[in-house]
């Protein structure tokens, strides 16, 4: 099954252009299949429920999401095209509120289609289509350029810890914080790379582990708690993780579990790289401390996975979904600009234009 | 059912002296089930399969073993007596050859058998049930001035985490991290306690929130990555564990995750607290670096629980059953005889009556 997985996109629009094409990503490890959606409530509903997951493959979900939609209303005015398109963009963007890629894309495209709506129906619909494909396109260059930048910090035979799914299931193509494990690995550097499992929701073991070992990379999956025991041991030159939101001082947001990761690093001396594209740079917020943690359900913990329950009934469960990654503990921020370093204040608001703002 | 379990000892010999009587923990936290094995081949396999488990625990279940194994043996010739006795313990020694305690116990009873033949092998048969209950109230005694000690770190109100299992069904009773907190309990301490759920066994979640929640206490269950989030947010107060084996230098062996752990307390200036009692400290192993770790199946971490496999096939697990905390993160060692302070080298030598030698 695995040798499969990266021979797909995460998310791509078929052949013909009518159809989103995803990999069920709920369905690994241990089946591998493909979704064929065009019906927008089945679009939804797997955003939804995580069939298609990682802010940047949401982004792009929905930016083909919403020229499907576009490319079923059967009329050439353009004002009733706008009323159904704007409905559907609506109802798109209610499967993930809280998703800022989610969101980002879709405005996106609705200004694609304003500003094309000069030129008719079949115009605007031909911009969308070219919009998505851009969002798309965009998303696997900032990814590989990461790799490129990431890759040029690493030695050939270096072992790499990583956590959760910043990977190509997450994205496009090469992910964020796998991105320079596949460049590595296509020019014969052999990485060892150490997967945490990432409780609750066994992102590591399920898909970063999956699709690591079908790219060929030599690939050991670790429980969380074992992360400093290899740093110990000296099997890794670095950890390498995506993240959710850079604060303006450096500060990063990202699954739970890396934060005593990027401290177990400081303590062993393990230099600690956050991945992250621009569009995560988040210069509004002044420190993670503005960060809200999202907190999720206590049977993420207690039952999910499990053929039984795994805790007391009626125990009290914290499920903080991310944790915060002091800027002090982060050795540098990998972005598609560029490779920024301490202290972050400057250098975040450097690559972001908003020096001296 | 979790109302249950402090009512009954971890492990006992029934009212007639006849059975050792212990809770099965394989079934928890589903189902509360006390076995009642005469048997030596059911004890045997009870401490195999882990049906008793926690090092003071298996003590004490070897010598109430070798006792019914004793009363079992129909002469009145010594020599007759010696020989099938020492077969039995040479049985029960092979359940779990790398326990300390079980090879220690089983030990303890021979000798007492040795001190006594010549009163004749009833007198043999008293002397070893004296010696088996010696063994447990000793355990108990041990544990209980652990948890007097630990207590008097602590204040009411206080927020602590602790990992793994070193709790009532670790030991006869009270357990030795935990023992703190029954203590305080009794006292109206009302502590908070956040429990590691101790990936990848899982004891934390199934057995230790169990068990101080049959108590009453104030139980939060956590996965080992949030315990960071834990201390950042301010809500611990100190972080207690249990150990396997402390080295002359301070050095502590204990369950996965433990070193992570006393990492992040560092980091967030939390006191780390190993509580040990001194039958685990090893003055024979000169640092941490000399303890062995012993690695485990790969299925602990992909299959075990699951309802389905959670990982790739094939997949490489690197399995650790415990990982060493150095001397210089821990605050202090509790033992029965005493806080132990750094230095430890001086502090474990002069408690272990080896200074100077």
């Amino acid at each position: 099954m695995e040798k499969t997985i990266l021979a797909y996109d995460t998310v791509a629009l078929d052949d013909e252009g009518s159809a989103l094409v995803i990999i069920d990503q709920t369905k690994l490890p241990n089946e591998f299949s493909l979704l064929r959606l065009t019906a927008q409530a089945d679009i939804w509903d797997a955003i939804y429920r995580l069939k298609v997951r990682g802010a940047p493959a949401i982004g792009v979900a929905a930016g083909y999401g919403a020229y499907l939609a576009a490319r079923a209303i059967d009329t050439d005015d353009y004002e009733t095209f706008s009323r159904e398109f704007g409905k559907a963009l609506a109802y798109l963007n209610s499967s993930r509120p809280t998703a800022v890629n989610l969101s980002w894309a879709l405005a996106r495209m609705a200004r694609a289609a304003e500003e094309e709506k000069s030129r008719g129906v079949a115009a605007v619909k031909a911009r969308l289509l070219a919009e998505a494909r851009a969002i798309q396109q965009e998303d696997i260059d900032t990814c590989r350029k990461i790799g490129e930048y990431g890759l040029s910090l690493l030695s050939p035979g270096d072992g790499l810890i990583t956590h959760c799914n910043a990977g190509q299931l997450a994205t496009s193509r090469y992910g964020t914080a796998t991105a320079p494990m596949y460049l590595g690995q296509e020019r014969g550097y052999h990485f060892r790379v150490f997967c945490d499992e990432t409780r609750p929701l066994l992102q590591g073991a399920r898909l970063t582990a999956c699709e690591l070992m079908s790219a060929g990379l030599d690939v050991t999956l670790i429980c969380d708690g074992m992360a400093a025991s290899v740093m110990r041991k000296g099997w890794v030159a670095a950890v390498f993780t995506g993240c959710d939101r850079v604060a303006a001082n450096g500060d990063a947001a990202n699954k739970i579990g890396t934060l005593p990761l990027a401290i177990a690093a400081r303590h062993f001396g393990v230099p600690f790289y956050i991945c992250a594209p621009t569009s995560t740079i988040d210069m509004a917020t002044a420190t993670g401390a503005e960060i809200v943690i999202e907190e999720r359900p206590a049977e993420e913990v207690t039952e999910m996975w499990y053929a039984k329950r795994m805790a007391p009934p009626d125990v009290k469960v914290f499920n903080p979904a991310f944790d915060v990654t002091d800027a002090g503990l982060i050795t540098a921020i990998i972005t598609e600009r560029g490779i920024l370093r301490p202290p972050f204040t400057a250098s975040l608001a450097a690559v972001m234009g908003t020096a001296g703002k």
